[in-house]
């Protein structure tokens, strides 16, 4: 946990600022950096963005999230990481080598976060958009519709729309904040659950006929060519951790997924009295006690004996 | 829509009362029938809870629900009907024959209410627990804990978690007011979200894979001998209704379920521009304007052929 006080001091008086999300971004990232942006253009401020990898189709709703670089900085006074636990999190959209003179500032709520920053505000939310929240109101900027439906995707993603485990009253009342700053709730939740392609079942299928079973730990296995299937992009399997989560038998539930590169991007959900968080850094990954991923070294069979052979110890410990 | 004095009158000095939920209970009808239970009970009123069918095991978690008797009237002074849109609702659990004389109150949330009781307070909410909650602060009665708790269930399990396109800001403030009179959000969630029984994938695979496309209509069949595969009750297809409407090219979903006395079970979601409630009504069924269902005579072709030309129709209109 750290205090609001660094960050308030790196916006305050900035002219320009480049915020950047994460790789493979999600609601909470793009959300967030879009929520902060639309508030410090609001007060006058030119406001950048970068992310390494494309907005998912379903985040096309987002407002701005059009302006969105692949690398971005040109002569920002401030970078902003949003929602990254490491630098690494930023993937080429951050050029550490030619940028080390720029101050860097950090907003995220992994607790594995790194505090890679010069100045770092992370804390315990169930999402980053609540800490950006935070930080509109200590920097007394107001709150528009626009930046507040940004914040709500934010929350509304990384929480499954208030049905995850971390999610507290505060959730609720600052999704009832951003409804009542002008946010629409159906919107979002329309946009991100109501319009999955019929396509996603050709690996959702086959998926869920081959889940296994071992002890407390649920998993199935996608192969390129269970994607390949789909003619869909990688999001075909979005969800699918999670939906393996709610099996009552799923103490842990693991979906191992090949990759392009040769590499098995692992990722793990657990009941709070096992945390996959360290597992997933010791398999130099990261994310939260509940929800974290690593991508590992393959064959998918090595892959998956290594990761379970890890998960047995954690569910033991 | 209905007024609240005659349901108040009716309760107000009220010394006995018999609360009735609809057959096949869901967490809206158990959980508002218990929430307004609790609330008579802390003021001295007696109470009997009756439903016909039994509570789903993920529901067994509510204070209270082990109460319901499956038919129940013995002598007392008033019946309630809780989240039923008709009479035949209620099912064997209320014996209209010989009960002609008692006074029947309605409390419920379904635009098809037939306005059955003799005090009838129907209103457009997206749960009927929330219209609980409006009767218990007309009577000024005390809210504790445990009735908040069942009433959260009802607006949780109505709404799929704030995820239905009839979530307003209003469903969020009664469920924050509920959390702060003691009602914990993780607890409803988890025990309705994350106990799925592995053996449901032995259904929902199939049945997944078997998804067909016709137009702008998505849908799929459950048979005996799948549900039977699964070793589970009726309970293992629910959910998938509402899981085939999240696909983009589904405006309206179906499920059609064979049913042991041979009719078939036809459950229907659409997007807000078509009304499957009207196409329920003449199929014999009723429900909400995007979420209906009827059980019409077999076999599972001829109902299916049917019911998806009277869809067909409904989606041209």
């Amino acid at each position: 946990m750290s205090a609001l006080g660094p960050i308030k001091a790196l916006l305050r008086d900035v002219q320009s600022v480049l915020l950047v999300a994460h790789v493979m971004p999600d609601g909470d990232t793009l959300g967030s950096a879009l929520g902060l942006a639309w508030a410090l253009r609001g007060r006058g401020v030119q406001v950048r963005l970068a992310c390494a990898d494309p907005a998912p189709a379903i985040l096309a709703f987002l407002p701005g999230v059009e302006g969105f670089a692949d690398r971005g900085r040109t002569d920002e006074q401030v970078v902003v990481a949003i929602d990254c636990s490491d630098q690494a999190r930023m993937g080429r959209a951050f050029e550490g080598e030619t940028w080390q003179s720029v101050p860097l500032g950090v907003i995220d709520h992994h607790v594995t976060n790194t505090r890679f920053g010069t100045a770092n505000y992370v804390a315990d939310t169930a999402s980053t958009a609540q800490l950006v929240l935070q930080v509109i109101d200590a920097l007394d900027m107001p709150l528009d519709a626009r930046s507040a439906q940004c914040l709500l995707t934010g929350i509304v993603t990384d929480t499954r729309c208030f049905r995850t485990n971390n999610t507290t009253p505060a959730e609720l009342r600052d999704a009832l904040r951003l409804i009542e700053a002008g946010a629409t709730l159906t919107d979002v939740t329309d946009a991100v659950y109501n319009h999955l392609p019929l396509a996603t079942l050709r690996l959702w299928g086959p998926a869920l006929a081959g889940v296994r079973q071992q002890g407390d730990i649920v998993w199935t296995e996608l192969t390129l060519e269970m994607l390949a299937a789909t003619g869909l992009g990688a999001e075909a399997s979005d969800g699918l951790p999670n939906y393996l989560s709610t099996f009552d038998e799923a103490r842990v539930a693991v979906v191992f997924e090949e990759l392009e590169d040769g590499r098995v991007d692992v990722s793990m959900r657990s009941v709070p009295a096992i945390d996959v968080a360290s597992v997933a850094r010791a398999l130099g990954g990261g994310g939260h006690p509940q929800a974290s991923g690593a991508k590992v070294a393959g064959p998918l069979a090595v892959a998956r004996e290594r990761v379970l052979a890890a998960l047995q110890a954690a569910v033991r410990s």
